[in-house]
């Protein structure tokens, strides 16, 4: 927009090869200035060109792991890694899915992803998704 | 507060003239070094001294404009635009509802509000809101 | 991870005494550079070695005010305030306790907080959360 201070800094959005175009005006990974957003992944698996999003299952096991590397997918594609991210949202739709998420979210930054700084930030509260997904997730990481 | 780093950059809130003073102590709009926070907006119609909050009407469609304008509002009063948003967190109360709201959200942004650069990542989540308000939305921008 | 830019900013996480440590790989609250983020805090009180963790009260008054005490501690224990707070995330069980939550909100961060600067910005949806709480609120600060 014409009012945009020209002094803004440049920003810049990224698509992972593994993911499909949004469905609508947004993107799944944004930079401006210092600041790396993922927006809301699930657990799609990679794109398949001419067949609709496919969840990797219906457990929550296999969609918070596939969520997880989509979330890691687009922090790459913006060349950052879960080292910068700052704060994670989690979106889920049972409170008794807690305790196994957890199992599964410290399973894949340990292990999976290798994280050995700090860990983000985190809030996790219980929503409505639709329908079959069990667990959305976004992330925040602050860059240079 | 006392412990206030001395250093840390001035804060300032924002409140467009269309928009009626927060019910709490929080701020339509906020910036405070490059970051410019949104609060959440909802449907509700230009204030009218003395008239309580009015939605712009019961329809998706009316409501979702109204918050976009809403959210617009607080971006242009904080001297940003959508063009500088990088994250869009959008609460929803009914999945039936996410399909018809992306055609208005992409009307809204790409002609009303003719955004040209990337747009901003998101997350929709869906949500309780208070009687008769069907969508909720606020925005995260990045300054100098 | 290999990939992080040598150059980020190093990326702290604090536990303030009165925490337990948290029940997943996440930190009660975490800042780089900019950026201090506050986790989703409950209303629990200040840990016992040894007990469970225990909600204040029954009650949103009881709740509220320990969540506002825990989100104060983390903002302290990384050297902040809410002066440079500009975003809480409010999340609540019942519409019916949002005028209830605004004068409790206003009561500890006029009174208890002793905020004189703007207000954050603020965002509030109703969610569902473990049994038993009522409200969870998280925040975001920006600083030098």
């Amino acid at each position: 927009m014409s009012d945009t201070p020209a002094q803004t800094p440049a920003k810049t959005a990224f698509t992972p090869p593994t993911h499909t175009a949004p469905p609508a005006r947004f993107s799944h990974g944004v930079r401006k200035g210092n600041i790396l957003q993922v927006a809301g992944q699930v657990g799609f698996l990679p794109a398949v060109p001419g067949q609709p999003p496919t969840p990797a299952g219906p457990t929550l096991r296999e969609q918070t792991l596939q969520t997880l590397a989509n979330v890691e997918a687009v922090l790459r594609e913006g060349g950052a890694s879960w080292e910068d991210v700052v704060m994670v949202r989690v979106y889920l739709t049972d409170t008794g899915h807690f305790a196994e998420f957890n199992e599964i979210y410290d399973e894949y930054l340990a292990g999976t992803a290798g994280l050995t700084g700090p860990p983000a930030a985190r809030t996790t509260v219980y929503v409505g998704l639709p329908a079959g997904l069990l667990v959305e997730i976004d992330a925040m990481a602050v860059l240079d």
